[in-house]
């Protein structure tokens, strides 16, 4: 908070146009506590993104927890990394729940409420087939966000001609998210083809000197072209954060 | 070039509509070739973004030729990692331009020329001191695409404070370049307060285990915050063109 | 596609020699969409080498599906990276294909198709015991291509003398596979001994500061002998196809 | 030498065919001593290469004498990595050696002798014009050993459309040299559309994470596409002499 | 021992106010023998410290038998890095055993003695939920060292707001722990706003370019606020040492 | 701040017990805007630590400035990594600084203020004489602190007979930096014979494969003996300042 | 085999004193052919150390036939890395093979001859019980050799004084093999202490930094104190050997 | 020192048998303390080898301080890492000392003082002309030691046949110093065909993923040959050190 802001809170403060306690919760952020974590619901007036739950080492318990308090508060309800028998658990306790199963990805969207239609789709693009788990925890989340996403897939550089005729469909995206194991060359190819911000996501696909991932974050890094970012080996949720806000989410009226 | 596009050319072929010299300009990009290097001239309406020279390793007439090759082009013409005495040396040959000595930047708007004003300004903030350089290569890059961009200095996490009194400029910014180097935990910090796509740039600054970069390269790749993606340590054009293609580089008109 | 090619078919076109059907078809690559993958049919004519499956990672009726669309176009079908659990799903479905056990390969030959005969063998040399697998890897695939191979096994350079008698061999082939793990010395040794070019693959063997093949790898990188070129770690199938296209894969009749 | 060529020698001492002297000079190979360094005059005979000298950290007179002795051998005498200040005191020594500054190679051809014409042309391929002193060693060295070569540069992937024009030109080679730094994505890009054995040098060109060429290295070694055999940093000479043998040396008559 | 000491006793030896025996066991310090493993009852005079049993790796009886032996000395008596499995064997045969789930601690605190009351608290404060276990194996140890222990949890850098409520806390404790992993941000916050010593402890919560802890442990090294410093990966009880260090074991009495 | 601190300033602002400019410069902190620097003159109440000048890329006049306003403040002025040339440049201009050049450490000490006596003295041991100048400014910027600094110097492992008879000394100390490179085994050793907490530094001292302190900084972190945490590789200063905050700086008073 | 030996052999083939075959099988070694393995008899008397199996990776029976083989040719046998199932395995088949379980090495003395009695012990020190296998592995492969042994156990750094009892012992040994984990400085303090050759075994033992033994591999290379050498890590068969050939094997009689 | 000869001692302090002052001395070693060192002259009784002074950084007097100080106590007086500048400037203070300009290595041998003659001698095995410097520095110390040298150079791998001539002369030697770069396998052939122990050094000549010498090092560290032990990247004077211990120094006489 800026100088200004806050010496008008104290001027009306002091004026008592408003109370302390309703000062207090201009200063304060709010939270719901519990117990095993502090649930941050004002992440989205501050960040623009609602909280989403990382499944990985949580119980079903615990993450059915989360979804309800997130549910209650009206907000999408969002869990990553959440395998098959943990999905079914959560899935049981809370009936509204879709699990997908490539993206490993749990959904509970708000009742009644419906997100404005965008202009700005975000496009993922994968390139070999096991890099789909992450592309589609991309795409996934992007969607629960409630933005239109455009799946590309199979498109390598080994074969650049499986890229071409999709050209004009990712020119017309807001965004490209683009999925790459090996040497992660299709961020670079991508950038230099389309006029969009093109963010990269390494997978550990491969094996031997890809080291877990390694081998395609440095060439992502590295790439030639202009206009790619990078995010975490296999981060296919950070990269649809990255992407939402560059597209904007658009607001959920209802 | 996709399946339906392509037909209609050669349709357009067949019926003689267009020449097979029009069809293959159509179907091929346009180039300079300066002998010891091809000018990319189909760069801006392909991917959005003006050909940047690489200075670092270039000759002074070799930066003098593909300046004036963009500049007669109609071009923005801008050339990185180029130091003081490369500049003195261009500025000589080519009058009409400028070097940013902290950025080590030379610009050359062509003359007649404006952007037409954008309302997607760009913040660049920096961590530290040392930092400054790459951070300038960022802004100054950022201004000769004709952004308006928001500079915040010298806000650390090791005085959080002295971000605060910013938060609301950068909220009001459509990206947010970041570039720290040691940690490298302040694009995470921003991320955390501000609902905007955060370009995360490490800087090499430090010593011992920061390994010339690594350790905020690795703890950018890790932030704990939503809507943080990275380029290379030092790139401060990698994140500009990133944060440009966000924004949107506005229409030169003239 | 070059300038000039193009042309031509553009000005077939125009003057109808070929319709428009046909000019896209010239200038498309085919494909077979099997929904989870596209299969690349063009990749033979043109990169000298036929589409070969990696099978990590993919379920036996995907295997399956690839396999037989493969050979209903005619072509050799190989899947590597086949377990036997694995492989005998798939044997069961496709009773023509043939599972190398210690190679971890599934073979299926064209029916009624031989390869003309070569008189480019190629020498697979194997540095210990352990070793195996990955040099089956790379002997079983270049078989498969329809070339000639040796094997020599269990040659390391701690007892050189059982190398020796193997030298004349190893000049007579087209291109050496030299497989190692540990220091990866090998290639170097054979690379000194022999004219051929020498396609070193590292492997994951050894403990402690083999480090999962970085050894070898880094060994055979600084080879002190010229000649020696390297693929990944335990790659046997990606040397297979350097030295197939080395050799030259012979054609198929029938 | 294998039990059946020894036993044949030793059945000719004992009849007494060949003398204990000419039989020593069968079973030991021939060399050179300069004092500092033991010449192989072997190595062509043996590996199909001629002896190349590696320029740095030799002083002029050592190398005037390396040069000297491989000439008066009537071999091609060639010394890579070495400077112009080196080279100008060698070339005052032997002015019939000829200085390639790029490549930072001296040659001298023997004279009188002409390599037989070759019908197997080798590529040497590079992606930016930083990565040209290392694609110059590559061809420079290829053309003192008698082969002819085609070059084609500043074919980045970052404009894919620049390649493209070249691709008939690769085809009709019989190896593929291709030199890159960054992301180091080109050679997979090659190989996806060439069918001919691609050697792939990574250069330390680049900054940041790329690490002095770790980054093109890795990428390399994760090319997804078939074909591709990678040599260290830099080392132009590797490639050289891997697409040499590849290609086949022409034997020099006169 | 110094000159001074050794010669004083010395001088006792010769004016027999010591007798030999008294000598030698002045200088030469006390341990039981178990067979497996040297029980070195003489660290707490020597470091201030009690021996704690790092459980990963023993046997139940193991574990046992040294407990047993610190407990008939009048130790505290800890095992760490002790599972549930392990524990329960333990706890059966020792039933004064306490097992700390999270922190996977067994403690079993000397009849009839207590620590003196310390004024000097140290503070635990854990960044994620995942960091939990490391964080209790920090606080367990340093409650079973008799220190008062203020636990603060969930308080990443990625909502600073939970943060500063507890700053008055941590400002009146001798000594702050802070668990942490991902990009290991939090200590530098917390240096930044807390005039203590930071012992930080980077975890191997995360994933992908987390490496297992590398990119937290490199943050916390490079942390920009002074007064951090660092142990190794997920060593809760290496930090709960230096911590005791720090604010003084209390004496226990009794 | 938390939330009673706050609500009880909001409550005198109501109560017009203190104004709004009053509560302003309660919640906000106090700085020295520079021009290229924010001087952070809070710091010592808010961390217990005064702010200290980080030479190394800063200009004379700039550390100039800084070390005046730091003076005039009342403050002790300190800069670290300061080399002779820029010192005697700082010393002209500010003839009250003293240069430290074994620890390249400028000190300004405030005129007529003195520490009070402190019974709280750090050790500072070194293990070579190549890491001297590290475990020097150490212990220079500990003096200006205020604390009484023991140093131990060339005790290596090698010869541990010579760290002997130093033990009572260290004893005697509050905490004990310990400063050594190669392997870095001294803390392990001070560690195990002291009961003090350890601050080790590794030193970028030592060659091949001590990869400019990576294997100090390693050993130090897997210390076998409790007690010991870590700082930057090089970081003399870091150590001092957490020993510091260990030992308690002593209030300056006059 | 030098230039006069071999003259020696043609000569005496020449003059008839030894015929083809013979000559042969003085010119070649001796091998056994297991189909799956090159069993290398001539390896004592060129090398001084008997053919030893690595049991990683090999079956039972494989095993078994080696072991078979080296006992037919009146070897020492000796298998290392052979956990207690397949150790059950090999027993059944060959009842005079002895496992030493926590070294686990199968060793098979042959009947009827002894060692001569050696002169050189070597000492074989652990610095904790984690280390254990990696120091059994060593002193039972030196027993086997039939050298004699001494044990030095639980002495590490964190406590030397229970090291300074065995030092005369270890200095009226031959070698000294010293294992251990974490920071791995216990070579550096041995080798300051007694003046024999020292052979360092880093372990994997130990977490987090300690990256699978890289930690200690370090220190160990760096060692402050001369007269220390290093292998691989967990490598007690690689030790034993170079400890061996430092004391010389006895003779084995009968 | 063990119990028994402390109770020894300490039983001849009580029966006046020595006075304190002997006792004393007895049981502290020796040192002279030049003010910037303390020189160990108990080191050679205490470790079978004498002090020797790493030359790099430190300055002309004091080296020449430490070398007088060692040659008045009769040692023979060694330093390394002393180039030509440095050199000039002892050896005008020190007219006895001779500097060995290839190994960098000042040498001062006591006057009237011999060692007795060794029949211990050893190899040093150098791979090619730029490990020349590393094996030097080995070779002149163990001269200085007064041990007999065999030196024997330029038999790298890529030309096995030079080696070959050389293998009974290191049969003959107690232990072979072995220095290579590049891949390091040489010091594997060497233990394959000679029973001696082989101490490898690892170089940090070569380039681009030769990284400064961890190529060797882990070639070397995985010798698949057993009896090679390896020391420092560069470690000429290590290798020497853990020689000599073999081999065992021999008595200076007079």
């Amino acid at each position: 908070m800026d100088r200004e802001a806050l010496a008008r809170i104290l001027q009306q403060v002091r004026t008592e146009a408003v109370s302390v306690e309703q000062a207090l919760s201009m200063l304060l952020p709010a939270e719901v506590d519990l117990g095993f974590a502090h649930l941050d619901l004002d992440r989205r007036p501050r960040t623009g993104l609602p909280e989403v739950v990382y499944g990985e080492g949580k119980t079903g318990p615990q993450i059915t927890a989360i979804l309800r308090a997130l549910h209650e508060a009206g907000e999408v309800a969002v869990a990553t990394r959440v395998d098959a028998t943990l999905a079914a658990e959560v899935c049981v306790a809370l009936p509204g729940v879709t699990h997908h199963a490539v993206a490993r990805v749990l959904v509970w969207l708000p009742e009644g409420r419906h997100p404005e239609p965008s202009d700005a789709p975000v496009a993922v693009v994968c390139a070999g087939t096991s890099d789909l788990p992450v592309a589609e925890e991309a795409a996934v989340v992007l969607e629960a966000f409630g933005l239109p996403v455009h799946r590309v897939r199979d498109v390598g550089v080994a074969g650049l001609h499986r890229l071409m005729p999709h050209v004009e469909t990712l020119r017309a995206c807001r965004a490209v998210v683009v999925v790459a194991g090996m040497e992660g060359a299709l961020p670079s190819v991508v950038a230099g083809l389309v006029g969009r911000p093109v963010v990269a996501v390494p997978t550990s696909v491969g094996y031997g000197a890809a080291f877990g991932g390694i081998a395609p974050l440095l060439g992502m890094l590295n790439a030639c072209a202009p206009g790619v970012s990078v995010v975490n080996i296999d981060n296919g949720f950070g990269a649809a954060s990255v992407a939402a806000l560059i597209a904007g989410i658009p607001t959920w009226n209802g």
